[in-house]
Formats: C-alpha cells, sequence, structure tokens
C-alpha cells in the first residue's frame, strides 16, 4: 500500500449505471508529472490541468462516462466550479485539485449531479479503496486495472498503480487514463524525466485500434512518506514494472480482442524503421482480423511490412509466427497449416519479422480486430 | 465499344470455383502506362513488366487467386515460362506481353494449370467479352467492374476500363487492378503525363481498410484505331470520369461494406492538410463503425482529424453530415439525433469537416466497418 493516499469511487449518474466518479486524496500536497495525449484536439482536463497555478496536488477527481472534450470553454469552466465545491469539502486549495475524465466525446459535463455526489465521495475515502477508484473510470473496460511494485524493509517503499482503456488504443506516448502512485521520495525534476522516458517503454507500445484519444492521460504522484529516497535504477525498475503491467491490462481488455499479440522487428537499420513497420502491421486491418481467425497469413504482415514507407529489403524479410518460420528470404517457407492453426489459437502470441538489415529493434503489443470490436463500438454512444 | 481490342476469361482452376485468368489481346502493338503501387513489397507481375524490353503491349493476362507476390525470382520465372506459351498461340513476341495478378500473398501460380487454360483462353476471345475478363479478376469483389465513356460521330472514339476490388484498398496512387482501354489515339509520353495526374483525381481518393497492396496495378492502352486525335481537355474528362466511376465502383464494393462516406475537408491552410486529415478520418476505425451503426458520433471524427498531426484550429472545426450541422466552433451544435439516424441510413453518406483555416480542400470516398468485414477477412485464405 502507498502510504499517505485514500481512494473512493461512487456512481453520480454520468452514466445510467455503475461508478462513475473516482476520487485520490492525498494527505498532504504532493509533487506530480503528467503525460498528456498527443491529439490536436484535447480534452477539458488537460487543458484545466494545464492553465492550473498550483505545482503541486491534493486531490484527483476522475470521472468516465464523459470524455468532456470539444466543450469548449464551457466543459473548463465546469471543472473551476466542481474544484471550488471539492476543495471546500476537503479543506484544500482550489488549485490544489487535479481532474482526469474519459468518456464520450462532445457532451457537457452534468456538473449538478457531480457537485452532488461529491460528500458521498468525500465520506467513502479509504486507503483500502483503489479499486472503487479503478472501476469508476471504467469505460468498456471488463475489469479494473491496478498494478503494484514494492520494496519491503525499514526502508522500503511502494508503487501502485491505475489505468483504464479500452478502445481509442493508440497512446503516443501516453494512454487513455492511468495514474501511477508512489510513497518513494521523488523530487519534480527526476519525475520529469523518468515519466516520458517509461512512457515510450510501456504505454507507447500498445495499440488495440490505431485512433489515439483526445483524453490520453498518465499522471505520476509521490507522497514521499516512505522515508528514505530509493535508487534511481530500483525506483525506475518498479515504476517501468507497474507500467507495462498497467499497458499490458489495457491492451489485454482491448475492446473486442481474443488476443494479444506481441510483435517485434528486429534486424532493421534504424529503431525508427522498426517502430515504423511495428505500428504500420499492429494498425492493418487485415492482420488484426487473420489474427482473430487463427489463419497464418504471413503475406498480410509483410504488405504492411512494405507499406510502411521506410527502407526494406523484400528479398531478406524472415516471420516467424509463436517460433516457427512462415517466410524465409522474403519468400514462403514449408510450414505445417494445421500446426499454425493451432498455435494461433492462444490467448498471446509471439510474432517475429526480422529485416536482416541491421541491429536495431522495436516491439509492441495489439490485439486481434473481431465481430465484438465492430459491435462495441457500432453503438457504443446511444 | 473500344476499337481494336479482344477480351476472354476462363477458370484454369487457379481458384476453386469461377473464372480466374483473363486475356486482352490488341490486333496491334499499342502503347500504353502503367501505375504500381507505392508498396516496397511488389508482386512479381510488376517485377515482370519493369524489366520486360518491349514499350509496347500486344496481350495482357490478368489472374485472380494468386497475388504471385513474395515468390522471390521462381514468380518472375513462372510469368516468363507463361508469357513464352501465350506468345506462341497468339503469334506476337513474347516481350509484347503483360502480366497483372490479385489473390493470396506469398503462394506460386499452378503455370501448369495456366499454360493448360491458354488455349481455351485464346479461342474464346472476342470484342464482346469484357465482362468475362472483368469476372476473371474478381476475388472478394461481389460484382464485375465494367466503366464507359465515348464520343459519338464520324471522328468519335471510346474509352472502357475495368478493375477489381475488394479489401486491401488504400491505392497510394494506383488501386488493386485496373485496365482501362481507348482507342482516341494517344502517344506514350502524353499517357505517362495523364495517368499518374488522373490516378491523384480517381483512384488514389478511394479507401476501404487503409491497406496498400503489394499488387495495385492500373494500366492505361490506346489502340489509335478511333482516327483523329481528341481534344487533351476531351480525353482527359472521358478518362478521368471512367476511372472515377470505377474508384467508386470498388469503394462501393468494398469488402463487408453497406455505405460509401464521401468525406470533404474544406478551409484548410493547405491541401496536402486536407488530405492527411481526411486520410486519419478514413482510417479511423471508430469512426467507420460509428457510421455502420448510424452513430452520429462527431466526437470521433474530430478525435481523428485531431489525430491527424498537422495544424489544426479546434475552436474552429465545423463538422456537417448530410448537410446537418453536427458542430460548430468546435464544440456540439444543436442537432437531432433521430433525424441524424435515419439520415446516416443512406447508403451514401456526405460528410464535410470545414477547418475554417484557410481556403485548400481535399475530398475522397471510404466505407463503413463491419461484421462482414471481420467474416471475409478472419477466413479469406483458408
Amino acid at each position: 500500500m502507498v502510504k499517505g493516499i485514500r481512494f473512493s469511487g461512487i456512481a453520480s449518474g454520468i452514466k445510467a449505471a455503475g461508478l462513475d466518479i473516482g476520487l485520490v486524496s492525498f494527505d498532504e500536497a504532493v509533487p506530480y508529472s503528467a503525460l498528456y495525449t498527443a491529439n490536436k484536439i484535447k480534452a477539458a482536463h488537460i487543458l484545466y490541468n494545464g492553465r492550473r497555478a498550483g505545482r503541486k496536488a491534493r486531490a484527483l477527481l476522475a470521472n468516465s462516462g464523459c470524455a468532456n472534450a470539444c466543450t469548449g470553454e464551457d466543459g473548463i469552466e465546469d471543472l473551476a466550479i466542481i474544484a471550488h465545491e471539492l476543495a471546500a469539502l476537503l479543506r484544500i486549495r482550489e488549485e490544489e485539485v487535479l481532474f482526469a475524465s474519459t468518456g464520450v466525446i462532445g457532451k457537457r459535463l452534468p456538473v449538478g449531479a457531480v457537485v452532488a455526489g461529491l460528500p458521498a465521495l468525500v465520506g467513502a475515502l479509504s486507503e483500502e479503496r483503489i479499486e472503487d477508484f479503478a472501476r469508476a473510470v471504467m469505460t468498456t473496460d471488463t475489469y479494473p486495472k491496478i498494478a503494484r511494485a514494492s520494496i519491503s524493509g525499514a526502508e522500503g517503499w511502494s508503487v501502485e498503480g491505475v489505468a483504464k482503456g479500452a478502445g481509442m488504443i493508440n497512446p503516443l506516448f501516453a494512454t487513455m487514463l492511468a495514474f501511477v502512485f508512489t510513497d518513494c521520495p521523488l523530487d519534480p525534476l527526476r519525475m520529469g524525466r523518468l515519466l516520458p522516458a517509461l512512457g515510450r517503454e510501456t504505454f507507447e507500445r500498445i495499440s488495440v485500434d490505431g485512433d489515439t484519444s483526445t483524453n490520453d492521460t498518465v499522471m505520476l504522484f509521490s507522497t514521499g512518506r516512505a522515508g528514505a529516497r530509493a535508487g534511481v535504477d530500483r525506483i525506475r525498475e518498479a515504476l517501468g514494472r507497474v507500467m507495462k503491467e498497467l499497458a499490458l491490462l489495457v491492451v489485454k481488455d482491448g475492446e473486442g480482442a481474443t488476443k494479444v499479440i506481441h510483435l517485434t522487428i528486429k534486424g532493421a537499420k534504424r529503431k525508427r524503421f522498426a517502430e515504423t513497420i511495428a505500428r504500420r502491421i499492429a494498425g492493418s486491418p487485415l492482420v488484426k482480423t487473420a489474427f482473430f481467425g487463427c489463419d497464418p497469413n504471413w503475406g498480410r504482415i509483410i504488405c504492411a511490412a512494405g507499406d510502411a514507407k521506410v527502407p526494406l529489403e523484400p528479398e531478406k524479410v524472415e516471420i516467424a509466427l509463436q517460433g516457427e518460420k512462415l517466410a524465409v528470404g522474403g519468400v514462403e517457407a514449408p510450414f505445417s497449416e494445421e500446426k499454425l492453426k493451432s498455435l494461433m489459437a492462444a490467448s498471446e502470441i509471439e510474432l517475429v519479422v526480422d529485416l536482416h538489415d541491421g541491429a536495431a529493434s522495436y516491439d509492441m503489443y495489439t490485439t486481434d480486430l473481431t465481430y465484438d470490436y465492430i459491435r462495441i463500438n457500432a453503438s457504443y454512444r446511444t
């Protein structure tokens, strides 16, 4: 458990059913660092958090069911009203309140309902209720996403993180919503350096549908309550482990997904080339439907690689699925169709594309594309 | 009818059922021009056609059921064997034979079956059999795609075109397979200038699934049999009309598509910005599933626009569907959900995104994303 933090989550009525506002309360003002979406359209909470005078945070209010994006100055003013009310209840300063929202784009928050729910939300605060908070930020997620890491002993400290998915997932440095808490003392400068680097290694490496959301947010908070400072390598490793676990929970729960594909591009001249090819393959609906159908259709994989608009020597490309080679030297390798079909029925699949053209590599995680993705998204809003 | 051309199509056994090889025979050697895929992985027919010594063509052999891509030098040698046999039957020179293939990537052509079918294919040649040829190049297409334009009178001439879709459609200058024939005299230099320009205005403006194929090919042939030369504006207009009609036939028959979305981005600072935003929206699975579900979810549209990584002023964006405004100034405009739902049930939908930031525009055509796309592609190969 991370010292110095309490959580709660309640149903305020933003959504027809289920928890929809969650609160994190810090015993003291804590330093934090945030990554926000690269989308040019940014949700009100991102604009609001950016304008705040405060450098530290005492409270974080997160909601699902409404993205509060494309709501203009009104959407930002709505948050100011809520911050005012929440600050009074918690006896903190308005500028110590942060926000995060997820849900339908283009609709205003029902401010009256949210404000009416605040006393219950504050009343429910407890060190034990991180799962209520995690449930309050779920949209099409099918389970709450929490990850933990800790170092025991007298000088011990902990890291806890919460995330939500499950569609519009192609974080170009951030994801949907994710919150990471630690009681390990960290100064803002170190946090500001650590978070983007860890984001690139974790949340940036997942994609469900290639759509980068307007609301993508990753926040890291340090209460400093654990006492002793941790070595930079140990805290980096612990944060990275929690963030990676959250990222994997998000991709595993991708909308309609039946399997996770761990995609590695190696033998590239440059890491950038490997990443571009990985993203192109991860974004191909033809590749993703073939994985759903357990079809070892390597032609679609090499086609997507060739379409990535980076240098590629077709006659060197090697493709392996679950360790079985499908193509060598750019042409088909002898393989058993039946064996591959059964290997592809697994819920986690290793796909390796070796370009045999250099020493750089990149790996990421994506999902298959299924009937359920269509079902969920053809009727999400209404 | 275009003078000086005969067509045929037969079932050779490449596919389990249906016509799978098509032949176009020109009475004399004709000049031609071709656009090929921008994919770094290019099918054998593209490599073979590029290596031929001949500048003119007497025959075009097209097949479906096998892309003959990622087959290395063997795949090219297979075409040389077929060219040798076909040239003997037609009494033409080997280097006057062109090829085009579509189908599964990574499999060799069954050369024996194709060669065995050539006598019947040559025997069936007729000025009337363009539809047999069009059927022979179909894969997941649900109907043959033929378009025509002509100028009547003594100095009259005609244009005929054939295309096939229906998946892996995101032609970045060319599409799947399309063949355009005219008896209007055109010299190779003019053809070489006209075709890329017309490609940009027609085939480049459609996308079904964002996957640019390894086999994309557009070919233009001129038999010159009509006698008088046409004015450049008239032939450009006629070719453009036929190519646009073919492109629309391809997108309408996109895998699993229930509707065509005509997407216009206007008010952009530069045409390139408008095009980038259009392609990003056309490639968003969330936008495409919302169209399938008749959901006027403009938030997904503006989210995709904001994710296009080109300049955008969120507070100026206006979005209209079938003439009804959904968003003005970047925020929701009052609209009737019921009315929009019924407007979106149409098979052709006009979507206009006005950036109010300049005078440049770009328009293109895309499809919705449906259960049938998943069904077709989770089981295409096997």
